[in-house]
């Protein structure tokens, strides 16, 4: 009898990582979609929740929509959701996306679960590190789970295998020049 | 009568950027694989140049390869090429690899040139910094130019658009963790 595929994969000999980009710098949604690609390239299964993004029809949600086995999910309602609703509202929705990843995180049905901007919720007191290192705890060991968002609190960067912090050496906003379509969204 | 396609590339009115991803952390090329994924989702023209990644079938490369409209080319032979042919074998390699970055450059076949650790090749004196330089100068204003590699040279820093340093916060290998496949490679 053949063991069922998410089975299969939380039994796996794999060790997963615990992944965090972090910093004030651009790429870090950029290198964990860049990761989830080569995760992607080998065939494992993918689950991407984000945090803050907007609804928007940005490239990065239309080449996924192109890319079998890479699931997309978003809470928020894009980078002006704050100013939208009351901040029970907001918590509410950050708790529903916590347990969305929790669930999805122990399901068996993913190789690699990236919870993009998570982080920024938890700066923004939507979510606490409490919550996010509870997340970690309960990792399946065979799943990589990727975190990004600035400011990663030094238990978090204890718990994790891997970190890296992007910082802005030079921005062209700086400079005056508009964010580019197909580069930055 | 219309104009070709490479024509109206090079004709566009998009400002392109050059984009620089450097440091010694992970994610830089990681960063720059995201970023032509966004690209590819808005039906941009890709063209990747690998100056040193190797020959074997990566995630990266298996999932290029399911993607129309992004092409890869490598020059170098893996981690290990330096090893094995003369310093002269080397960089006439790299000086080919740079003629051809150049031509598809210039052809306006692309809306992104991705130039993967060219900074590798000018820190082991492959390329010198003028031949990079050159490079960044002759960019088509549309066209988005992504370099990457550890250690970039100030005087590219002052002519990129947008440039993030990769710090290594913390990395498995340190703790005795082998590379994952489908993270890291």
């Amino acid at each position: 009898m053949k063991a069922p595929e998410a089975t299969k994969r939380l039994h796996s000999r794999r060790r997963g990582l615990t992944i965090v980009f972090t910093g004030n710098g651009k790429g870090k949604s950029t290198a964990a979609m860049g990761m989830c690609l080569r995760a992607w390239g080998h065939d494992y299964k993918i689950f991407m929740l984000q945090f803050i993004k907007g609804t928007w029809k940005t490239g990065e949600q239309r080449a996924i929509a192109r890319l079998p086995g890479w699931e997309r999910v978003h809470y928020g309602k894009g980078f002006t959701w704050l100013k939208r609703a009351t901040p029970e509202e907001h918590r509410q929705a950050a708790r529903e996306a916590l347990a969305e990843a929790r669930a999805r995180l122990l399901s068996g049905e993913y190789d690699v679960v990236f919870l993009d901007e998570i982080l920024y919720a938890v700066r923004n007191e939507l979510l606490t590190l409490e919550d996010v290192l509870d997340l970690v705890a309960a990792r399946p060991r065979p799943v990589h789970l990727i975190l990004t968002g600035r400011g990663a609190p030094q238990e978090l960067i204890d718990v994790a295998d891997l970190v890296t912090e992007m910082r802005e050496i030079k921005h062209p906003y700086r400079v005056g020049v508009k964010a580019q379509k197909g580069i930055e969204f």
